[in-house]
């Protein structure tokens, strides 16, 4: 494909040269674009086919980077990071030394604020907002660009009920396609479905009863009409809402009718949009789709239990419950804070509740957790997905901090299995009621275990196991980094000094087990993937203090720093989570 | 005073053989009650006082505790506790080993649900009312009281955007009185000050935009129309929303004049009202009031600094930055996580951002400090109040979480100031631009220092300090408990072989310092007001361990279970963080 006026955007100053009609074929060539190196280089589609328009006429009409855009979430923003320098390594997105497959301070100046998690755009740009006036410039524009699903989320409002009371140069647009990464829901995107082009809902606009100017909602791939509605609001004063309404996917037919799907199809044949077929056959599951089928299984036998989703039915697999027992499981919305509070509610009449949650989305409530949830010591599982490095979502989307929060909450269970068979294992040891809460958390992605069916056994809280008996090195793992373990010790010379322990349980820690290594071994590797800072190899070593274990202890997990993009493998590597800096240590340790 | 009515009630069973005019001469004993135990116990009076009819009315009507009542926050449930069982102990109220100041599961089957923190109730009344839906109880009622400050909050929000695309069986009272703790702010608040008793919002009613049916608003003080609406609501169906306009402090003069002081005045004589004077003559200053002066002065040599605080001008005594600046300084209103990442976008523009939360209600912004502050390495100071023990608010208010969550974040300085002189120092070398985020985490209440005006000086990051050379057994002090300290070595019979250290940074931890105190001492002491589990005293451990340290070290601080209300005093000697402890640990240790 060839892409002649592309080619001549190398910043938003290129726009500025272009007719309307030019304008119009640009926004051709760039849903081209995106669709030719997505198709090949994989990552997120929809939303940024659904706002080629809106991202031309926003650099059009405004003056960026002085003008401070902030896209929320960020999935949305590959249009932008394109017209804004980036077109000639797009095709690095979200590998490894590569851009960002979200907007970034600093990638780009164009990038006004980071994102990843959703609903920040309302509060960071009101900030920018405010800054500006108190710095005397009362020009300059500050556009927060947020969807259906995240405006929904509880921290969106409180950036709306804040700037609404402000006269801070604040534009909140709209990008109404009513879905997020799955459809939306709520009462207010059922309030917002009401609402037609060119139709303003009259009655009980919450928008205005916020004190916003409201405008629209007007069509957002009519680029004419947007840039025509954007010039209006450039020059107002005051926070200012714009309602556009766009289709997700939009210029690539099947994206369109399968929104869902083509958030991130994964390689796709660009004339077709058919997704190419992976070679998935007979490879063991995800550790997500044990969950969902296994859940579906126990909610067979026990009427009392039920599930919560906070906007991921597909990505959590809580889809399969939702598609058994509709009545029996929901999806809340973007609103981690409630879907916690919610599930404690549900569980103070007696239901098993099983809050399925990413681990870097559990961040948002930790305070429902603590408060709600091991205050009241209510028996809710938790079962937190994608914990530990997830890969090419990088530095915002990582679940590593979980282990760190969690372990200092009182009555708190904190369990890591290490296979898919011990996920199984603990959601039904869980659903036969523990009496206090438990967050069992596990990563993106497929296991090793093919035949995963295996008949339910219960797992003893708090107590680990001996998978091989070693003379000199004890390696304690933590989670589904055993396979790295077993490959390691059983492919290593001296395999016979290294004991492979599978801890199981970050929080309570096997005291027995622990100190039965400490009286066997010399020296002690702990592994796992989430931060060494707060994690359960300190919690090792501080236990090593107390019991006078003198031996060196190895500690293996997250750096304290902030991790980028790249396959997990490379992340496992550049972390020294991975097989290679294992071989190293337990080399350092042997005799 | 006699109380023959309310004598008679000892539950709302007992309600129910009143006459309408019996009820309310029982609301007017009722108010006497919570004003003559209050003037003498202290407590919070004006909420309780605004909700007496209210009280009365949903006891009279629904049948609790089968009806499921919730209230948000708690201040206001005084009026409750009374009518449910516990006059004759409500002068234990907030009391070690007495009932809790806030509604409380195992305290009653009439508290449905255990509040503190706010905007929880309806989500957790909305859990429970599915619950009931499951289970085939379609007359149970679930009710949520909250009040307009916060119904702001997002979660309320999260929680109205659910409810209103059920069926459940939910009423949501809005406590309308115009006030949280401070006056209530924002957008919202704007709307909801337009309607009047009796003149419902025709235009733009936010809550039926929401798919609520909406009643009122109605006065929250005509118990016999409280009574009447209830009835009519008691029997529908579905999501309800019921308008309730009251005063706070309705019924003390004074109470209702002055809403904020009167908030919990302390004692006060209860005839009059008027607040007793205390005999705080001489007394060294509040942490709180060094942190809200110092910024003034910092504030005034420096017009980059900004101030924010979530709701709590007056208790962070951020209220002295938002008179003197009132440009500079932002009430968001009850939204911890807008708070932080406003704080964020304002810092993006090179503002000196002060973010004043108390140590509780960080736990509700934990995402935002890691994704919107931290990952950016946003110099945002996050003055981190009431961390530790908090008292008599009890175990839903003790800040105690705080390190073991901010320790794991990377980039994130977490300072712990020992005296207000340190705070004072704390602000000043923040004020001056640290390229990183930073915490300070100060306690309730005075510090030991009266002359805390001192020059500004700066403080070296993660540098640790001397404050007394001993021989055997150092004691790592973290934050204000120093004051214990040094009085228990003092006083020791073998001071000198006690060393003293004032630890300062949590994070980064003075490696130098400790390496110097593992070669110099054969045991070791720390002391924190903080969670042991994650907190400063294990990473002490684990870097022993590291450093193959051999000695002993007793790590003081709270344990790993919630700890109740009591005096500060009372719950220092009940975790071990008093001198009493520390000087038994001495004599175990010493020779």
């Amino acid at each position: 494909m060839s892409y002649p006026l592309l080619n001549q955007i190398n910043s938003p100053k290129d726009l500025k040269r272009l007719t309307k009609e030019e304008l119009v074929l640009l926004a051709s060539e760039l849903r081209d674009f995106i669709i030719d190196v997505v198709a090949t280089k994989e990552g997120h589609l929809g939303a940024s086919l659904g706002v080629v328009e809106l991202t031309i006429a926003l650099h059009y009409v405004f003056k960026t980077p002085d003008d401070l855009l902030v896209w929320d979430v960020g999935h949305q923003a590959y249009g932008h990071k394109i017209l804004t320098g980036r077109r000639d390594i797009f095709h690095t997105n979200r590998r490894k030394d590569g851009i960002s497959g979200f907007p970034k301070r600093s990638e780009s100046n164009y990038d006004a604020f980071g994102v990843g998690h959703s609903s920040t755009s309302i509060s960071a740009a009101l900030g920018m907002a405010i800054a500006s006036q108190l710095k005397g410039d009362l020009n300059k524009q500050h556009i927060a660009v947020i969807g259906d699903a995240s405006i929904a989320a509880g921290m969106a409002f409180e950036g709306l009920n804040h700037a609404g009371v402000t006269q801070a140069n604040l534009i909140v647009i709209l990008n109404d396609n009513a879905i997020g990464i799955d459809p939306s829901v709520g009462a207010l995107k059922n309030y917002l479905t009401k609402a037609k082009v060119g139709v303003k809902p009259k009655q009980d606009n919450i928008i205005e009863a916020l004190n916003f100017n409201y405008k629209g909602p007007v069509d957002g791939h009519d680029l004419k009409a947007l840039i025509k509605v954007l010039n209006e609001l450039k020059n107002k004063k005051g926070p200012q809402f714009l309602h556009v309404i766009t289709k997700k996917g939009k210029g690539l037919k099947k994206a369109e009718e399968d929104q869902v799907r083509y958030h991130a199809p994964g390689k796709f044949n660009k004339a077709t949009g058919e997704i190419l077929p992976k070679n998935n056959h007979d490879l063991p599951p995800k550790f997500q789709d044990v969950f969902g089928l296994s859940l579906v299984e126990l909610a067979k036998n026990n009427e009392k239990i039920v599930g919560i989703t906070p906007a991921m039915p597909t990505g959590s697999s809580l889809k399969y419950m939702m598609h058994t027992f509709p009545d029996r499981a929901f999806d809340v919305g973007i609103a981690e804070q409630h879907a916690v509070t919610f599930a404690a509610g549900l569980a103070t009449q007696g239901l098993t509740v099983f809050c399925a949650i990413y681990s870097t989305f559990l961040q948002r409530a930790i305070d429902q957790v603590i408060h709600d949830v091991a205050l009241q010591n209510l028996p809710v599982i938790f079962c937190v997905d994608r914990a530990g490095l997830v890969g090419n979502d990088g530095a915002t989307h990582h679940g590593v901090f979980d282990i760190a929060l969690l372990k200092s909450i009182p009555n708190m269970i904190v369990a890591t299995p290490s296979t898919t068979i011990e996920l199984r294992n603990l959601l039904f040891t869980a659903s036969k009621g523990l009496g206090q809460p438990i967050a069992i958390r596990y990563p993106r992605g497929r296991g090793h275990i093919k035949k995963w069916q295996k008949e339910f056994t219960k797992i003893e809280i708090g107590k680990a196991i001996e998978l091989k008996k070693g003379s000199s090195i004890a390696i304690l793992n933590l989670g589904h980094l055993i396979h790295t373990v077993e490959k390691a010790v059983n492919n290593h010379p001296q395999k016979q000094q290294l004991g492979i322990y599978d801890m199981r349980f970050a929080k309570p820690i096997d005291l027995e087990m622990l100190t039965y290594i400490f009286k066997t071994y010399q020296h002690i590797i702990t592994l796992e993937d989430a931060s060494i800072e707060g994690g359960f190899g300190q919690s090792v070593q501080a236990l090593a203090q107390q019991y006078k274990f003198s031996g060196r202890i190895e500690v293996l997990g997250i750096p304290d720093q902030f991790i980028d993009h790249g396959s997990t493998e490379e992340l496992h590597q550049e972390t020294g989570i991975d097989a290679t800096n294992l071989i190293k240590k337990i080399n350092l340790l042997v005799k």
